[in-house]
């Protein structure tokens, strides 16, 4: 096996010494390959269990282990892909995921289609960060959520999308909801004189998702939000291939066990930094420090960079931190995190005493000016 | 909102004293519908963001909660109860899920179409445990896959299932191999005289999974062996849906994180138990305590038990404890577990220094005994 056809992932792992960790590490190839005992797996096919590289001890008995697989194993699949990442050891307590060199399998993650630069070009806004916020609450009907989005417009937020608990519910039936809320943001927009992008949920089973994208696209949608973890992972491959001029913002619902862990799953840069963007992701929300959620600013400015860098062959994609941002942090935040960022709003415009248009323009005036 | 067009879920978590554990339920139901604050929701729409039952203090700060919402929410789909059930929450540590009662949401779960009751129909064992076994390793040809499932067959063994590591890769490409184990497996269970059943897996995206479904059941196979967590939750209910004459088989590969961890996700029996059964499993294979997984005999026999219960609305499933079970701890497991269970033995078998054949007359031969 050469490098040349292979791949590797980046593990790591708690053990008391050299010989634990190796054993673990040896484990984990043997567990995602052959799920047999060594001994019971003959020697002309004991190659496709992986090799492990030289392992690394870092701080408190914590080891880092590569393991390179031939790309066989992942037959050319995304599906086949996650199961050797992580199918059968995510039942097992204390693994977690840094990072993939994706080698000879490049080809099987598209990246973002239209990635970073693609966004910053549909919006016209070639430094500054963007805005983003989201139609709420749930239970209300498509003509008040119509009106949010055109006020939301019209005060000159740059992305408005469905809240992600807006699905095809009696309440705002889907296409009710795309068709009221394409027209009330392109009224807005040109009250506002500055293009706002309306991004509909269509997170569904997979026989819904694409008629969903499909007819978002044909009745004036401007991107496509989808919670990957729902839908399955490769349905994002899926869609963003089939739209490469549509930009697609992946939620995190149902993803934090992957990465709230400190312990297992993935890092929280590897999962949302890299994964989703390779999987096809144009712009990646994630949850914010310093709100409802766990992550660290650290943490934060990992995903952000992992997301901007132009990881060869794949590219970049906006991070879009979202939850504990209020109008009163966004000031530090974009210090922070920099102007390659889409700052996500939703709370606390809607608890603006002066109300939506005056929240929006607020937000709009802001993040021109910082930019 | 009354009790009829609603549905309940059921969490815990730890919090220290009545008023704060009020203050966390009530801040996931906010969360998991409106995702807005409180007073930022119009009284009008209220009523959508779930009712909070009355509080239980369990022992260690634990707090039981069962929130109550309108149907309404869930949208009539899967993809969208996911949301509600553990999107957002997800992101947050320290909230565990115990339960569902899906009250007038009932119709959204098609439950197993053969369930327990089917499985034991179609194999004529009215009564004693059934066996099961993997084609291994990953790596080999189709034709020593076929081989292998020809001297399973031949030994008895009742439900002969791809590894779910086995896809479309080069090595056994998904048609050749369903082919050549269809017929392995038909010769084989001439010679024993008894039907075994060949399950492939069919796990993929969503677009190639319901051709291989199609392609393996024209083909002569017995059922379907599918990682929902890897494809998508609801991808499960849609090939049973689509094939209610088939057993499908859900592999837990990937889903480690939602129930591994005591304090967050969802109790294994929860999960693995009703869950998935809900969503269209036929049976459900679990990591077994005991062996190389981390759960307990305890967190094993609950799950066996909530697969077995006849759930109103939608029936029963055979629980397959997998992983740790061996030629020599099956006796102690099948007192243990009882008959209605799915035993799956894998490394053991192959490990058998008589070799497979005699290994699967030994296992069929025990557990024809033990019935």
């Amino acid at each position: 096996m050469t490098i040349g056809d292979s791949f590797s992932i980046t593990y790591t792992f708690s053990a008391n010494g050299q010989d634990e960790a190796m054993l673990i590490a040896r484990n984990i190839s043997l567990e995602q390959t052959a799920e047999l005992p060594e001994d019971a797996i003959p020697d002309s096919l004991k190659s496709y269990t992986g090799r492990v590289s030289p392992l690394q001890e870092m701080e408190n008995g914590t080891w880092n282990c590569t393991i390179t697989y031939p790309c066989e194993v992942a037959g050319g699949e995304i599906t086949q892909f996650i199961n050797v990442l992580f199918g059968n050891i995510s039942l097992k307590p204390g693994i977690r995921i840094t990072s993939v060199n994706p080698g000879k399998l490049l080809p099987l993650f598209p990246g973002p289609k239209m990635g970073l630069e693609g966004i910053r070009k549909r919006m016209g806004a070639t430094k500054r960060p963007l805005s983003c916020t989201a139609l709420k609450p749930m239970g209300a009907t498509s003509n008040y959520l119509a009106n949010t989005a055109y006020l939301f417009s019209a005060g000159g937020i740059d992305i408005i999308k469905d809240d992600h608990g807006l699905a095809n519910q009696p309440m705002s039936v889907f296409k009710d909801r795309v068709e009221k809320c394409v027209r009330a943001v392109q009224k807005g927009s040109r009250e506002s004189g500055k293009r706002s992008l309306y991004v509909p949920n269509i997170t569904a089973d997979s026989s819904t998702l694409m008629k969903r994208a499909e007819f978002a696209f044909e009745n004036g949608a401007d991107g496509f939000l989808i919670a990957p973890q729902i839908t399955g992972l490769a349905e994002l491959a899926r869609v963003s291939a089939a739209f490469p001029n549509v930009p697609v913002i992946a939620h995190p619902a149902f993803s934090g066990p992957y990465t709230i862990n400190r312990n297992s799953g993935f890092t929280p840069e590897f999962y949302y930094g890299y994964f989703w963007k390779a999987l096809g992701a144009d712009a990646v929300i994630y949850p914010n420090a310093g709100g409802r959620f766990s992550f660290s600013t650290d943490t934060c400015l990992e995903i952000n960079r992992m997301c901007r860098t132009d990881h060869p062959g794949i590219g970049r994609a906006f991070p879009v931190p979202g939850g504990g941002i209020s109008r009163d942090t966004i000031p530090a935040l974009v210090k922070s995190y920099g102007n390659d960022t889409i700052f996500l709003i939703g709370g606390s415009l809607y608890q603006h005493p002066e109300g939506l248009l005056e929240a929006a323009k607020e937000f709009r005036d802001y993040l021109v000016t910082a930019g």
